[in-house]
């Protein structure tokens, strides 16, 4: 039985008899093939990437596991579509928070048109993607069961300044989201953005992968970022979980490293840091102030000295 | 008594009546203050940068000191023009070999005018600025008492592609250089880009400062690369220079990472750590081939295991 994704943040959405992706309840996440070459390049890229041998393993989780092409009846009732079929990344969370941060500071790549890349460029420079090196593409953040999900609209997502990317990733791990900014309290950074299985760990093993790598060139691909509030709350670690997707501008990186995306790269990793070392920095404040003085463990416990 | 730069490879030349910088016999370089705004931007640069405590000692080494500004005739005879007096950094080599590699995959900066931004945009297409993340914008090659200089004309500069760089990098520290890159022995490649105080460690002492400031945005910045070939040859071992120039572009980084610079400066040194590890490959094979296995030292000499 298909579905429309319960939490997709960006993209089109199979609603309103659009067309869109779908998803079935084993976990399957059916993506409509693209008509203008999009879809067909994108599934190349699996093909090509799924038999890579220079990709390390642990690499390869960073990647939504790809199960072939398979025609389905599209979302919009026009018959028959070629599907991407593609591991659904969110399924197995309850009440996922999700931001889609499209990495890199310019969407368009080298050979394409020069009306594609003007209009790429437009958008880029009316974004963060320019002056950031990545620019939020969609989220939600799940602020407890009464408020619910937090989802602000494509204009609004697409309106956010360097200020709203800062806030947004602090109101990400925040308990307090709904207050907004000034109090957002970061109570979950250590135990989201850090740790060994954190964000941070695993941004910085995408970037030493990113220093090297020179097969692929991955503009306007998105990193998912995601987590479940919930069971942070219970008292449970979650892993916190990075992939990429959108994989329809892919390009042969020709011997040379994808300098764009990790530029960018590297960018949201200062941010994710900055917000990481500010929320420790403020419980050590909170172990002196609650005369308890001792050393903050990286999942937020306060450990005596 | 002022004079033109011998070792200048880009940039306005002083020659035929036109403007362009001098230098003394005191090691002192004087750039005239560009009209239209670019060299006052440029003064207030050095005097940001040299009393801006936040800048780390050990990063100062990669900017030339800067002696404030001077009155002096032009060099195209225009009369009394502001100066900005600066170290120059090429008088104390014999013979020096120079790259200035413009560092970044634009040139342009968010808060410029459509027409520049258009402007530099055409000129990062059409080089290896958007390819590469870096494009080489002046060189002389030193090649010995006969042959003297390689100093490739501007038209031929701004053609450069992908090889050409590729092959203009094992070429700049290979002593058969005129050869041309089939053949680029590489044989400096160990004590020039390898070592302690080589290339390639420079580059990352730089790379680790720039994941990290966000005080200043360096567009259309040159790193100058230079190394005295003869010295080389002698069996001393110069220390090689690498320092920035080139900040009439440079703007606040407003708590943002510089991911342009950063990104295209990791795109060089993976060019730089390539020519080194096939040069090390290279020293191995012969090594092997001259019945002497061993393990190659960084300055390129054969060490019995």
């Amino acid at each position: 039985m298909l579905k429309v994704p319960e939490h997709q943040v960006a993209g089109h959405l199979a609603i309103d008899g659009k067309l869109g992706p779908l998803v079935d309840d084993s976990g399957r996440f059916y993506k409509p093939l693209q008509g203008d070459g999009r879809g067909n390049k994108e599934l190349a890229f699996y093909e090509s990437f799924s038999s890579d041998t220079r990709v390390p393993e642990h690499i390869r989780k960073y990647f939504p596991v790809c199960y072939g092409s398979q025609l389905l009846e599209a979302s919009n009732g026009s018959g028959l579509l070629h599907h991407l079929v593609l591991q659904d990344i969110v399924s197995s969370h309850r009440n996922p928070s999700i931001m889609d941060v499209k990495i890199g500071s310019r969407t368009w790549y080298p050979e394409a048109s020069d009306n594609y890349i003007q209009k790429c460029l437009e958008k880029d420079r009316r974004t963060t993607t320019v002056s950031l090196g990545f620019r939020i593409a969609g989220l939600q953040l799940y602020e407890g069961k009464e408020s619910g999900y937090w989802r602000p609209g494509r204009r609004a997502v697409q309106s956010f300044t360097v200020y709203n990317v800062r806030s947004i990733l602090r109101r990400f791990v925040s308990s307090n989201s709904s207050i907004g900014n000034e109090s957002s309290d970061c109570s979950f950074a250590p135990s989201i953005y850090g740790g060994s299985a954190g964000i941070l760990e695993q941004l910085l093993e995408l970037k030493a992968w990113f220093e090297d790598q020179t097969i692929y060139h991955f503009h306007s691909c998105s990193l998912l970022i995601l987590f479940d509030k919930e069971s942070v709350s219970k008292g449970s670690t979650p892993v916190p979980v990075i992939k990429l997707i959108d994989f329809a501008h892919v390009v042969e990186g020709k011997g040379v490293i994808d300098h764009n995306f990790l530029g960018g790269l590297c960018s949201l990793i200062k941010f994710v840091s900055e917000v990481l070392s500010d929320s420790k920095e403020s419980l050590i404040k909170d172990c002196v102030e609650s005369e308890k003085p001792g050393i903050c463990t990286d999942n937020g416990n306060c450990q005596q000295s």
